[in-house]
This record gives C-alpha cells, structure tokens and sequence, in this order.
C-alpha cells in the first residue's frame, strides 16, 4: 500500500484524484520492467507530457540540476530554448544511449516528422548497479519504444517498475514513486505531479519522523559514509501556464522536497529535476508562419502555492516509492530488503504521525 | 534557550563546541542592534571569515541563489573568481547600499590597501519592513563600521540581534540563528558552521515534527497564501580545504535545511547561501610574484559528510533563530510574538522528540 | 566625429535614426559628467527603459556575465524575476553604493510608491581610477538624480561624459558609446540599441583592420600582459516583444561585438551586458488583481537577426565611444591620449574599408 | 592550403609547431569519415587529452555553452565535477546515441576498468543534414571505436574529414579546422590548441577582411535570413595548470574567435565549448586512498593571455576549417562549394592582410 493509504499526510495540499503524475491531464506514463533470470534488474519509464505528436507540438520546459553526476542527456537545448520535443525517458546509466537512439527513432517514425533531421532526446537515469548487471546493457531500443507505446493515463505503477526495477534508496529497495498536489481553487486550482526514479542515500525521515534512525539505518551511522551514493531523477508536470524560467525555479523546489526524506544530494548523486507545463495554450508549433506567439502566463506572484505542491509531491512520491518497492534479489545473488513496513507503521504511530 | 539545550537533537552528526559558525577557526561575528524609538527594530551582521586583511588575504568562496529575489550585492565577481575580499554583512533591504559604502570604507582605510581602487562588497539583506521602518533607511555607515569592529570570535548572540532584530519567520519573531557540525576524525575531521538571518515564511516544522500545523499558524492554511514571503540570508563557513567549486555545491545544500524547517524558498523570498572556506592553506594572495599557487583541495568523494553537516547546521540554525528570538512591538505598533515555547516543547513531547 | 561620419560601415545591417540606444522607442538616457580641479575625472549615465514609473510598470530584463570581475549591483533578481524595476545607472567602481542609494531615494519618492519597501537598484560600473580619484568618491547621491531628471531621448553624447568620462579603452581615452541596428521590416522590423561604457584592452580592430597593431599600440605587444584589464558595461534595448529567457541569449550575443573591437574579456574585467525589451505589451505591474498576463512574445525562431543586431550596434557603439572621446588629463597628471583620427582614418583607407 | 600558408596572421600571438591542437603535450585527434555512395558524408572525430586510461586519470574540465540549440551528452557530469573521463567524440546530429554507446564500450573494455558501472560520455555533435543523409544514422559504433584507437599526435586533417565531412559554413563547405598559440616565455610558455567542426554561417570576415560581403554571400543579404543556422563544436586543450573554474573562463573566450569570423551563434546553433588541461599534475585518479589532492594551479590573474590564445586560435581554426575544405556534391545531389580561394585571396590583398 502507499504510505497515504495507511492515513499519513504529507504536507498541508489535498492531493489529485490518483495521487499521481496523470493528474495532470495529458500526461502519459509506459514501463517496461526487465527482470530476466538472476542477473537483470532494470528497465525504462516513459513519461509523456500530451498524447500528440511532441515534436510538433513542443511543451514548455526546464532542466534543474541539483547534482550532477549523471548522464541525463538532452539538458542544454531545453534550457536554451525553453522548451521539450520528446517523451522523457528514464533508464539505468549506462543504457542512456540505447534510450537517445530509440527516441530517435520514435520521432523520426512519427506521422509529419518526414522531413526532420534533428531531434533532443531527453534522457536520465540512475545506476542501479548494485541489483543490475549494468555492464550488460540489456535495455534495447525495442524495450524503448514499447515503454512509449504502452504510455497511458490513470494510475501508475510504483516500486519494482520500469527503471526502478533495480535501484535502492536509504538503504532499501526503492523505485518509480508517485504523487501530485491539487491547489485548492484561490490558490489557482492548478495541479502539480511528480514521479521520481529514486536511488540515493542519506537519513530517511517519514513524514518527520527518524524512520532510518529508529531501524538502525543509515548513512554516517557508523561514522563513516554509507549509502549515501546514487541518484534521483525527478520529474515535475503542471497544468499551470508556467514559461521556461518559472518551471525552472517549479523545478529546483523538487530538491526540498528530496531533502525532506533525508536526502542530502551526496557527491555521487545525479539528482535531476524536469519539469514541464502542459497548458495547451502555452504548445510550441515546430513550423508556424507567426513570428509570435499570444501566450497567457502565470504571474511570478502566484509561483509560491505551485512551489509548495512541487515540496510535497516529491516528498510523497518517494515515500512511495518505498512503500510499494518489494524486496529484490539480483545480480550475484544481491539482496535487497524492502522497508519493513509494519515496524515503519509503528514508528509512525510512536510519533503521532498515525494515530497510535 | 536554543533548540538543543531542551534536549533535542537535528540530525545525526556532532555539533562543534560552540553550535555556531564561530566554532570555524578564525571567523569572526560582529552585530549592531538597532532599536530606536518605536519605528526602528534593524541592524547589522558582520562575519568575517578571519582577522586579518581579507583584501590581502581573500578566500575561498562561493554563492549560491536559492531564489534571487533579493538585493545581495557582490555575487558576481565571487562566481567569477572564486574568491572572498571583504566581510560579510547582512542588514535590511533598503541598506544595502549604506553597507556596502562602509565596506569599501573599511578596506580602502586599512593598512596596506592604501592604493586599492577596487572593492567587491559582498552585502545580503532580508527585508523587516513589517516591524522596521525601512524606508527610514536608519543604519548608517558607522553602524557597519561597528559591527565589523566588534566582531569577535566565540558565542554569537542569536534572535532578535543584530541583522535578525526585526525580521519574522513563519509568522514568530525570526532573528540571528546559527549552529554547527563537526564530522568525526574519519569523515575528515572537519567543522561547518552556519549563520541565518530568518524572514520567511512556509509550514513550520522542528525536527520533523509539524509543529506550524498544530499551532494553527501556516501558510495556506486558510487556502490562501499568508505569510510566505519574505528570505533567507545564509552563512556556510568551514575549514575544509575546498575550492569554489566544491564551494558553491556545498552551498546549495544549505536550502535542503531550510526545507526541512518548512521553508519553501517563496516566490518573494530572496534566498541566498554564500559559502567560504577559512583553511590557511587557500588564501589567495592580492598580489604575489608568484604565478601560480600550490594547494590541498579536498577531493569530490569527500564531499558528501560536508553536505550533510551543512544541511543540518542550516535546519538547526533557523530553528535557534526563533527559540531565541523574543516578542517585539515595532512599526506602527505592530506586533510580532515569539515562537511559544511553552507549546512547542510540549509538542516535542508529544512527537517524542523530546522524551515524555 | 563619429565612425559612421567618415564613411564606415560596421556589419551589414542599417541603423536606426540616430544611430543610438534611444533609437528604440521610450528609452531615455541622463548624463552628469564630473570634472573637479586635476583630480576628478567620472560622472554618471543613467538609462531608463520608460519615462513611466518604472517600479508600478517593470519591463522584461535579462543580465549576462561577460566576465565577473565588478561590482554589478541588482544582477540576481533581474535574472530570478526576469524583470527590471529601475533606472540603469552606470558609474565608477566605488561610486556603486551612492547610486544604489540613490536609485532607492529616485524610487520611494516617485508617486505612487508610498508604501514601496524594496528596491532592486540596478548600478553597473567601470574602474577610472586612472585618471580619477576613484578612492575619493566624489559621484554623490545628488549627481545620480540629476542624472535620471535629465534623461531624455534624442541623440546621445558620446566621448567623455557620464560614466564614461574617465575611462580608458585600447590604451586611449575612452567613455561613453553608442548605436543602433533597425531590421529590415521582413525580419521583423524591430530596432535593437545599445550603449557602451568602454573601459577595457586587447588589440584594437576597426572594422576589421588592425589599427591596434598598426599604431603600435596593444595589449602582449611588449610580450607582456599591458593595458589588457578594464571593463565594458553594455546596456542593449530593443522594442522586440523578448521574454528574459530570449533577453539573456541576446545579451549574451553583445560579447560577440566586443570581441569584434579587440576585445578579449581579460581577467580583470567586469564585462556585464543588461537587456530590456521596452514593448508596452509586457509591461509587468507591480500590483494587479490578474493572476496571469497574456503577451504576444517573439519566437525563438526569429532571434537570429536581433542576434545580429546586437552583435554590430556594441561593435560600433564601442568605435564610437573611441571616435568621440577627447584626450584627457587627470589625476595626478595622467595624460591619456585620443585615439589618433587622422592616422586611424588613413588605415582604413589603407585597408580599404574606407574609399582610398 | 592553411590559411597560414598564404602568408596571413591571425592575431599577435605565435602559434605551436604544427598550429593544431596537438601541440598540446599529449593531445590525440582520430577521425574517421564516412563517403558512401552519393548519400552518406559523415564521420567521426576522436580528442583524447591523453593516450591513458582517461577513466582512471581523469583531467580536469569544463564545459561553456555558447547557444545550446544541439545534443551535447555529457555536459553536466563535467560541470559538476570540473572533470572528464573519456575521449571527446564529435560526430552528426542523429548519432550522439550511437557515440556515447561506443564511448561506453571503450571505456568498460579498458584494462583496469573491469568494474567501471558509470561512464560519462562526452560526444558533440553537429547537423550535416544539408549533404548528408542524416536520418539514415549511418555512423556506427565501430566507427567511433576506430576514431579513438586512430587517435594520433602529430598534424591534424582538416577540412571535408571525419565529423567535418558534410558540415557547411557561411555557405560554403566547412569541415574540421585546427590552430593553436604558444605563449611567449614570460607570459607563461603554455600552449592552448584549438579544434573546431565548423557548421554555422553568418557574415563571413577573414583576418577581419569582409569576405563574405565581397563574394555577396552572407546571412541577411537579402533582407531575409539565410544559412544563418548551424552549430559549431569548439575543443580548447591547454597545458596550462588550470582548474575546472578557470577551464570555464577560457572556454567562454573561443565565442569571441567565433564571433570574430562573423559567426554570430544564431538561434539554431549548438555552440558549445570543451575545455580541458593536459597538466599531468592535475590529474584526478578514479580511486585513491588519498582524501585530498595536493596540486599547483596558475592564479587567476595569469589567465588573461590565455583567453587570447584562445580567442585567436578558434578564430584560425574555422578559417582554417574553410581553406581546407573541398568543394562536396552530397545526398540529393546537393553541391556545396568550397570557398574560392583564388577571389578570397584577391581580397586579402585587396585588403593588405596579404601583401599585394
């Protein structure tokens, strides 16, 4: 179950009706999850901002990084030009390029882009190593395209999922996580999603509450530093009609949120923020004869309550993705638990997080 | 009492001995309280970073913009050079300008700057217009010049002092806060220490525990936006041998602890972490025959222990700035209480932060 | 006379009528020049992108760092908010306070202003310490009003006046500056302007030729570093409808005309391009009941020509500020000496930009 | 013929011994171009900083983005960590993917990286679209494996070669060009080379010579805007003892070379910039017991002839770039032509670059 269903809140913002990404109408989600005999760990999340062609119909966005020991690919051209032509894929490290060349592909294929010779492919990742025979490389382009192809609104699956079929986080089984923010309709009414592909280390607090101390885990626990490695992705959509530079500021607030559960962005993190609107009104035409574009913007005065949401939701998406990750054995017989949920829930009584 | 003196604890990693960004060997803190009639509630923070000549003798340093809407001047030519030449001050809005002319009246007067002809003054404010008659532009010249006299190594004066006299954070009298970690041998050994100026606004939480929802006073709690604004002026002092680089990494860390407090780096906040290394070893020479300069950086895998003690000296620092700030009546008689504490512990209790 | 007087062309693009920043419509440019006895040698240049209240009706801004090494004041929010609610003024390196507090006083006594309590002053400056006595600080508060009253439109004094009066380029005098580039009405038909503050060495070029070389006179000529450091503020304005994210790529494109001049962007410089756009369409309001602003804004698309613009008008406004500068004698007797017309005006003959 | 061999100069500063980036100790180009049939004119150009294992002797690096309208892979990493682990590879648009993978494969198949699970591949790239069937993505990985093993000291091919194979500048063929600058003694001795895949257009000046207008072939001759588009990748290598800071600072300066060449960075260019040191005391080892690393780097204040050693030799590269390209007919039979030496030498002396 997500950590909601046991009565926790996080924050002080209702969520949207799935708790999820979708929320945000249009937004599209595939996986494909790569779990083959005992050494194969991983997989690929496709996350699609409108159902469209997305070349021809460019969504407003921007790249934060909050560390960057990665290899998201794609980052310059969106935040040169403020804008995103491609599904956003998420993969393990050292299958990025695999992921470029299938969006490639996909764009190249898609109905109306005959002629295009250029494509951004916006790619991150994390390493998921520990339970994945990265080395291997056993993402394909076929498993790419599927991932987009199978994109879809309504719920999305979380944990051991897409490309977080592999990845650990505070010391436990992590993965895809998901959540949204709904503001209440003074606030502007806007939704906020977000979904992470978590893997990083640090002290993980729970809704407040020392959940890594308390169960004995965690890194500088030993005074020395442990697990503090790995990264997070983070992806954050709106509806609201945000330009390039106010989703840059939505994006950075993704880290607080990261920093809530006890992240700490650690040297060899590659933590990365993207964030899109999917306003309709604010789409990017590839060719226009107009040398203008009539856009209605959100004022930077009413950024905050949007900034609040982007906290919350990635604080919850990855508890979430900790709450429904289940416990893996990988790559050279690995072992991975997942967070004991039951001594979790009683921390979370103790400390009137639930009600006792 | 501070935070820590009831018995709490933010974190995981030791404090140094003092908590405060004193406990970095060589920086010093001066402050000038002003508080005149019943208009004037404002004043000045000074950190210097050593005793000596900082013009002749710059360091390492960095900032960060966690959000830029405020008037730090200076940041340019720290990014570009990486480097440090002047105190820090920290006063209100309006002042900036009367601090910063002190400043290049403080270098250009000391001995051996007689021919110096160019100063980067590096200046931060946060804006107590609720509580100060700001526009009465009331700190002079010599209120700067004073505070940097008197800066002093050792215990630093928190709340309502100084820089901190009249600012507001989550809806309580803010001020001065400041607090320290010193990481064990084998994480290095080494002390980062911070300093704040609290003015912002979000939904107050100690320790984790959401002590700004069970007091009834958050922003969006009436599903508007209250009390949001407003900034964050952040000090991060260490003495590990780090170059501007590493600097301004560990910098941006410093907002993953104002997240933890319930800060959301607001749309009108101006949120920026200016970061500085005290080690011997770096100075940079204002002048020098010597073409180039040898020196022993801290390598990037050792960064992560530092990250960490700055995200928890930065969480503990606001939280001491308003268990030490006190009840103020200012401008026009408004009036700002202070953090009840009588309540908070008691909440503390009953989160088990405290023990029962 | 100016370049364009004696029969030169620069680039391939026709300018505007005046051939000067207030060719774009609204803006307005204010000098007070300061020469006291032997030893004064500086002023003031104020721009103002409208005669409006610039607070109440603040225009898209964009702030590029050429090279760091001044004392910009005001650049963080500009770039956080991407916008500009003041005066520009440029002046001296030490003179940067008592414009900032200057700029403060211009603002919260405009009407209308009465319950303003922040002020981002945006004050640019260059080093004249020269030929000045930059260490007495003799620009006072009242010179920078007098400034901003006086700004007018119309044609703009070049040479020795202003922020320019005591400043050195290429190893002669240099000041102020200025041009303009009015695209044909199929690339759109807007009007880009700039206005330099020239201050800086390399090896000088005019309109590609060598005059540097020719008369002997350049930076690493002696196979020393000589005359190299210095600054050029640029301030670039244009009635194209730009949001910041394409004023910032503008910006960034006046580094291009300054290398075109010789210019190398040395280490000591503080090489700093501020651009607005002055189309009434995006005006933003400092208070309003809207919650968003609809605004017709320019595609990236259709850039490249405002690139172009920008790149020839700080090209020549640079030249100009050369061609219009008078032999100076200042502090301490210091001569520097004009930059030789008549032999400049056979090299280019000589080299065939101007007919033989 | 070079440029040079002419008889021309570009700037005041004396080039290597093979004017190529591989007067940089230890620098290796490897290029492999693809000329299939009437379709494919592609390729591959291989930089290595050093002929070692680059993973675990990692140099010090940084990456400038001049406009970001392209794909670079890699830059992040790179800017986070100031360093650079594998070869740089600059191919054609469509094949960044196929690079990074073979990036990837080199590096994991290298002797002592047996455990390697995270490679950042820094691969470049430019849209030879105009003679090259590009949505074909006819570069494979065993072309980019054969680059870098070809890797070679020595004079560096230029023109219609490698990733230069179908590129096109200022209208005429472009190609890969090199340059380099050795610093007089005094002024440090170090060397800074200069490769350039040159794919951009503009207004064409040689040696500040208005070519491009002579020969009535430039962006906006029209009144419209042509061949404007394109990119341009720019690798700076050094000797000098610079950290990744300072890399980033002489990065930055090659688009004052580009700028120089009538280039102006238009909306849809990718100019990007690479630099790193060569230093061999400034290598940063994968792994090591050590926590610091004890290292000697040249002050800020000695950069200033370095960024014109890189200002003039970009400058040279492209134009070198442009001598030795060869007229090309390309996929769909499109003829591009080479620059005609023959009038531009005309023009040179016309203009006395060259004596008449």
């Amino acid at each position: 179950k997500r950590l909601r269903e046991y009565g926790a809140k996080i924050g002080v913002l209702p969520t949207g009706k799935e708790n999820a990404i979708t929320d945000v109408a249009g937004v599209l989600v595939g996986q494909v999850t790569l779990q083959q005999g005992q050494q194969v760990r991983t997989g690929v999340t496709a996350i699609l901002p409108h159902a469209g062609n997305l070349f021809q119909e460019k969504v407003p966005a921007a790249v934060y990084v909050g560390n960057g020991f990665g290899k998201l690919a794609g980052s310059t051209q969106v935040q040169e030009l403020g804008n995103l032509e491609t599904p956003i894929i998420l993969t393990n490290t050292l299958s990025v390029a695999t992921a470029m060349h299938a969006v490639i592909t996909h764009t190249l294929q898609q109905p109306g882009n005959e002629k295009v010779q250029s494509v951004n492919a916006l790619v991150g990742e994390t390493n998921d190593g520990g339970l994945n025979d990265i080395r291997g490389r056993h993402v394909t382009e076929k498993h790419v395209l599927e991932a987009i192809r199978k994109a879809a609104a309504g719920p999305v699956a979380e944990g051991n999922v897409g490309a977080g079929t592999g990845t650990i986080c505070f010391g436990y089984k992590g993965g895809i996580g998901t959540s949204s923010r709904k503001l209440p309709a003074n606030l502007g009414g806007y939704t906020v999603g977000v979904l992470v592909q978590s893997n990083f280390g640090g002290v993980l607090q729970i809704a407040g509450v020392p959940v890594g101390q308390e169960l004995g885990r965690f890194s500088f626990r030993q005074q020395i530093l442990e697990k503090a490695d790995g990264s997070c992705m983070i992806v954050v959509a709106t509806d609201a009609p945000l330009d390039a530079r106010n989703l840059e500021r939505l994006a950075s607030r993704a880290m607080l949120g990261l920093g809530k559960t006890g992240g700490l962005a650690s040297n060899g993190s590659g933590d990365y923020v993207i964030a899109f609107s999917t306003h309709p009104g604010l789409r990017v035409p590839y060719e226009t004869k107009d040398k203008t574009q009539t856009m209605t913007l959100l004022r930077n005065d009413e950024m905050s309550s949007l900034f609040m949401g982007a906290i919350e939701a990635t604080e919850e998406a990855i508890l979430n993705s900790l709450f429904k990750a289940e416990t893996t054995i990988g790559k050279d017989k690995t072992k991975v638990e997942a967070l004991p949920l039951d001594k979790t829930i009683d921390l979370l009584k103790k400390h009137h997080v639930l009600n006792p």
